[in-house]
Parts: C-alpha cells; sequence; structure tokens
C-alpha cells in the first residue's frame, strides 16, 4: 500500500464475502451434522436466493433442526486455511466489513475465529429455537454496501466467489472472484478471478 | 441482546468515536511528546474542525514535525482502561465501525492495540515524510455514515464525546455522549450521556 496518499489517490474500503473466501460453506456443514442432504445445494448452484432460502426453511422445518442443533452443527467449523492471516493483513492497511448473505445466529459465533472483523448479514425469525422465517436486513444488500461506502468518497474493492457476490463485485472499483465454482467464472468472464490469497491481497491493494 | 429478532426488531449496528472514547487524544500525546503546546486544542475545545486543523499544520509545519516524529509519540499510546474489553463485548452482538475524523498515518497503526476494529477516518497528503495538508475524505462524515448504514436498514447506536459527534449521535437512533466535556454537556442536553463502559454497553444494546 501506498502510505503518501496523494489527492487523487481515493482511500479504499474493502468488502469480503465470507462463506467459500474465508470460511467454508456453513449449510453445507449443518447437511454434513444433520444428514439432511436437502441443505447441499447454496448460492453457487442457485442463482435465486429466494428459491434457495425457501428450500432451506423447508428442510429445517421437515427435519426439526432448531438454533441448538445449528450451533452444534457449526461449532468445529474452522476458517479455511490462510484465511485468518489474510483478513489481518488486509485490515491493517485498510477498512474492511464482511458482507454476507448468511444470517447472524449461523455467522456471528464464528467471528471470533477471524477475530472479529465487521459482519453485515441478515437475521433468522426465531420462535424461541425454532426457525420460523428468515428476513432479509434488505435486498441486494451487497451492491447497495459497496454504494453506501462509495457514497462516502471511498474506492471500495471486493472479493466474492459465488452468484450473489457478482452485482456486489461489478459494482466496486475493484471486484475480484476468489475460488469461484466453474460455472460462475464461465458466466462472468469479465471479472478478474484467483484462487491463492496471496494473489488477492495483491489484487485489492495495489496501486491503480 | 435479543437473539429472537423479532421482524420488528431491527439488526443494529454500532458506530464509535475513537478518541476520548477508546483512546486518549492523540493530538495531546503528540503535543506532549514534542513539546509543542500549539497542538493541545483538540475537538473538544475548538467546535469548527477547519479552523482547528489549520492550527494543527501551522504547527506541525513551524515545528518540523514529521511522520516518524508522530510515529514515535503514538508508539507507546494505550487504549483507556476497559476499552478493548467494552468493544469485544458490542462486536459479539453487533457489527461495529470506528468513525473518527483523525488520520489513517495516525491512528490505524493504534488499531492493533484495540483488536483491529474497522476505522473510517479521513488521511494526511504526504510529501515522503512531510506532512503538506489533510484530506478529509468527505464532509460531515460521521452523520453521513449513520444515514448510510441507515439507508441498508440498521438501527444505528452511536457513541462519542465531542462537538464533532453531535451530528452522528443526533441522526442515530440511539446516541450517547460518553465521558464528555461540560461545555458539550451544557450545550446538549437532550442527549443521554454516561461516563462507564458498562452503562455505555447497556444503553447501546438494551431493547427499546
Amino acid at each position: 500500500m501506498n502510505t503518501t496518499s496523494p489527492l487523487k489517490q481515493r482511500q479504499r474500503f474493502a468488502v469480503i464475502d465470507l462463506e467459500g473466501v474465508l470460511l467454508p460453506e456453513l449449510w453445507i456443514a449443518i447437511a454434513d451434522y444433520t444428514d439432511v442432504d436437502a441443505l447441499r445445494i447454496t448460492t453457487r448452484d442457485e442463482p435465486d436466493y429466494d428459491i434457495l432460502m425457501a428450500h432451506r426453511m423447508q428442510a429445517l422445518s421437515k427435519h426439526d433442526i432448531t438454533v441448538p442443533t445449528i450451533k452444534k452443527a457449526l461449532r468445529d467449523v474452522k476458517p479455511l486455511a490462510g484465511a485468518y492471516e489474510f483478513l489481518l493483513k488486509l485490515r491493517s492497511v485498510m477498512p474492511l466489513v464482511i458482507l454476507s448473505d448468511t444470517f447472524e445466529q449461523l455467522a456471528l459465533p464464528l467471528m471470533a475465529q477471524l477475530g472479529w472483523p465487521t459482519l453485515m448479514c441478515h437475521t433468522f425469525v426465531l420462535n424461541d429455537n425454532e426457525i420460523v422465517d428468515y428476513k432479509l436486513r434488505t435486498t441486494d444488500q451487497k451492491a447497495k454496501a459497496v454504494a453506501a461506502f462509495q457514497s462516502l468518497n471511498y474506492k471500495v474493492v471486493a472479493a466474492g466467489d459465488s452468484y450473489n457476490d457478482v452485482t456486489m463485485l461489478s459494482k466496486a472499483d475493484i471486484g475480484i472472484l476468489f475460488r469461484a465454482s466453474e460455472n460462475v467464472l464461465t458466466e462472468y468472464p469479465e471479472l478478474p478471478s484467483c484462487t491463492e490469497y496471496e494473489d488477492l491481497l495483491h489484487l485489492l491493494t495495489a496501486e491503480s
């Protein structure tokens, strides 16, 4: 990073997707723990988030999967190898938030293992321990958050792996696909991509 | 914090001032180290930020205070007693950013001691190690950031101690003066205030 910050160089702000970029897919971990295969579909497979979530809600209800079960399922989830170090390096040169379409009841406890980065996500609607519904804080929150940080005069740099990251990556000043699936890479050849944290750090911090 | 997140309960987002709330005043530390009394005036004393900064820039130039000197001056600055623990507790229940009218060259290295919270601030304009000017990323960034997070459908809770926090605290859904000076408390009696982290945590997280 340039420490001289000439006038024409805008301060940067990083927005980073969570699952697939820093953590393994949380719904897969829940599927593994509960042995419910219906929970294996992720945003990498199903581009329509509403369809995906309706599917997940139905599976949770059908198999009586409540918050304590989910907590047990996610207790041993560890960051991807190198994710913690990557985040620490990026946070030491620019402000950063994690932008995820996950839910605070799933992901917030896992932030401890990433050094408590700021997490912007959604919430479940609970009746005691039963997950009765989900509530998107706002539609297309990722692209809207990028626009919000740009409106505060930040040059926004972003990384994500899935369909639900594409509007965020396209809207960002620098948007990088990280370890994206083949179908995402094929559909969005215009987005730069990489598979190693070292390369991602370089792309997000390089002088332009 | 309520973990049930009923539909009418919006997700919260915390924005917290830095100097006077989590760290001692950095310009005072620079004044102490350099023995330049002209650097002792802070936002607690001078409400007009442009006047304050013109004054500081003049003093830096007059006394040849460069970036290495400032780094030495701030090397031993420690968070206020209890600040780290307060931040950790707040970050474990909601997303959080530090909103400060300081400069990344002063404050970013000190974020390590606070566990690398997300810092939104301004930047100096440097010519090598010489501080030739300062650049506000945007005017009234604190109130604008609150509005931005509200536009993303967060209920924004805020804490600050000085004149430059008042628009942020007034705009926030919950805005608390923390350890404010007598003149600020007298001028803004409508803002709730407290002096202990335990009380601040309670006020920012209480059910409304």
